[in-house]
């Protein structure tokens, strides 16, 4: 089936199925999460006390673990919430917010991955080096260099091939990749880096389709497209009155989205292993 | 006097006297959940540290307990406030949010239930059921039973007569109950439940209006009966937008709410103990 | 060189240089604190944990210190960054939200005072009046007296004398005071207090200007002048649809803010001592 027009049905089969969706997340932008969620039609949980993570996620369809904002009790949290959901077999999306900034951060991402099973790893592409020089660090191999587009494409293989994942890597151009195929996605619009959130969304957004699709490949490429539309839609709409009335409009995108809008909108081309190395 | 005037009223009364409102709330929507308070009139205060949350009290005139994202050090900080409440004879208004979903939030809601004397329950049915069942559970009773809209009016007028206290029940019809008596009231809008936080706002205007209000029924209804006539409005301006712009226009139209538009929105019918049973 | 101008020009150096600002602040309006660092060209980072709290503040090039809905943890990574900005030589902006409310608040205010060197304080009269009572009640000197405007000036350039600091009073008229020179700017528009979070969002203005200006004074002016050209050009688009649509309007003026805006909008008059006192 082509994964345009899957990745953009998938936006009717959610609505559907109005999947819960569990996120233990920052709280700056812990409301953007829940009202992005509502609008694509999921129903979001945000809980985040270790009393009752796992309890939480019984309830749920999908699970995402943003580190934005850490502290030990959140990843207490996700460590219960993340194993509760493997044992269910649900989706678990890891954000690893700024992973690199602090200790805490990196290694609360290191406990994570080793711990958790996760579906899909979605950050940008210094968090991606980050957590890739984390690995290599322990055998001596520098970390510290700059990533261009094909340093990203082969970032994204490598991910996706160490953790049995899919990874949806964010920037200028979007890339999707699981241990087979690598995609990129042109679009999206360049305000959208200029209001909080979007990352965050972009991460809720995976959760939310990979509730509605057995394969996270064309999941996280529908949640990086329709991210990349609204901000597309929004700032036509309102990208010229300044970045508030665009964070709401990008919200009003998410909440009219649907297969027609998301396939049209998708901008999407496989990329051959031979093409990347 | 007549309640629909009574309660429309009570928003001109606000608007003079300012009342401070403590909110210990959930941080999803506690940007929401201020700004609401501040557009109806109101002044809030956010404080939730159990260090200073009885010290908080004293400085206000209404209380929310809102258990939404709980954690024990906010369960804590909401066992003292809400005994400093008790003893300065203010309004304390409890939103259950979720109550069921897991121990934590369970054990909390009936702690809160014991130990502090809640003026009004803000809730949906579902919760509604819940606190109805935990306590007949006790008694060997099953308390998983579907919720229709006559089973509602029954449950809002047991738990007011159990914890003598209003019940403001939201849903598909609002319903508001005291020990003596018991609205519907029909209105609103679907959209409303599209957008987090519309509950809580519901709860922070509970506490709004019965600062305002020795009777906590007519606050009540003018609670439900103005995020209601909101609804409406804003839907009306903006709804056609997307739900990013229906949210924004919901705070706008409380923010222009007074006695008039609230009393020629609210749609109110007593009903008889012979009609419920 | 002209204040007005220099504050002006502020504006096209921080977009140039777009400064990493680290916010410890409360969680009622930290959305809109990022967005508002966004939007004016600066780059936020939210982190509040004592775990890594002096680890990101190394990242930054401003800190901010805002005590609303303040809890012990966050007090600890407040002292931990704030000494680790201190080290590092970078301004570090105070807010002291509702000092006075509780004893957590006062004593954790003293203790900042008294343990960080504070670059700008950015507060309110009743908070600069309880900071200036916290001391000289401390040598019996009654702190209990109702502030007009000129006592207002009086308490700017105690203040900054008192903390070597510059001290930002906001109020119907806003003041900024140095050792040497005190300053009056008028402007602004009342709806800015029927929105919650503008005082804090002033605040993460100083530290985004102290970001781009090695004098504070000037970055102070910028800040201050910065919102209150926001909520007047706000109020013109979008104050008669309500409090909602202005609070996104703001951050759309802030989004837009250039040199010409900000200098033509600064309402700027220096106070002589003989004046004052």
């Amino acid at each position: 089936m082509d994964l345009t027009y899957q990745a953009g049905a998938l936006c009717d089969v959610l609505r559907d199925r109005q999947p819960i969706i569990h996120c233990i997340t920052n709280y700056v932008t812990i409301n953007d999460c829940a009202n992005a969620a509502l609008a694509i039609g999921a129903s979001p949980i945000m809980a985040d006390a270790p009393e009752e993570a796992d309890a939480v996620t019984t309830h749920a369809q999908s699970l995402v673990l943003n580190i934005g904002q850490l502290s030990p009790r959140k990843l207490d949290a996700m460590l219960l919430a993340g194993a509760q959901a493997n044992r269910m077999g649900i989706p678990v999306v890891l954000d690893p917010v700024g992973v690199g900034v602090s200790a805490l951060r990196t290694s609360a991402v290191r406990q994570l991955l080793e711990t958790v099973h996760i579906s899909i790893l979605r950050c940008n592409r210094s968090e991606a080096a980050c957590i890739y020089g984390m690995h290599v660090n322990q055998h001596g191999i520098d970390s510290d260099h700059s990533i261009s587009i094909s340093d990203g494409e082969a970032l994204a293989r490598a991910l996706a091939a160490r953790y049995h994942c899919t990874v949806a890597l964010t920037g200028e151009t979007d890339l999707v990749a699981n241990a087979f195929h690598l995609y990129r996605l042109e679009g999206g619009h360049k305000m959208l880096s200029r209001v909080t959130g979007m990352g965050c969304i972009a991460t809720v957004l995976c959760a939310v389709f990979a509730a509605a699709s057995d394969d996270h490949l064309p999941a996280a490429i529908a949640a990086l497209g329709t991210i990349s539309a609204a901000g597309e839609i929004a700032f036509e709409k309102a990208g010229h009155l300044g970045t508030g009335s665009f964070h709401i409009a990008v919200i009003d995108a998410l909440s009219q989205m649907d297969a027609q809008t998301l396939s049209s909108h998708l901008k999407l081309t496989e990329v051959s292993h031979a093409d990347t190395q």
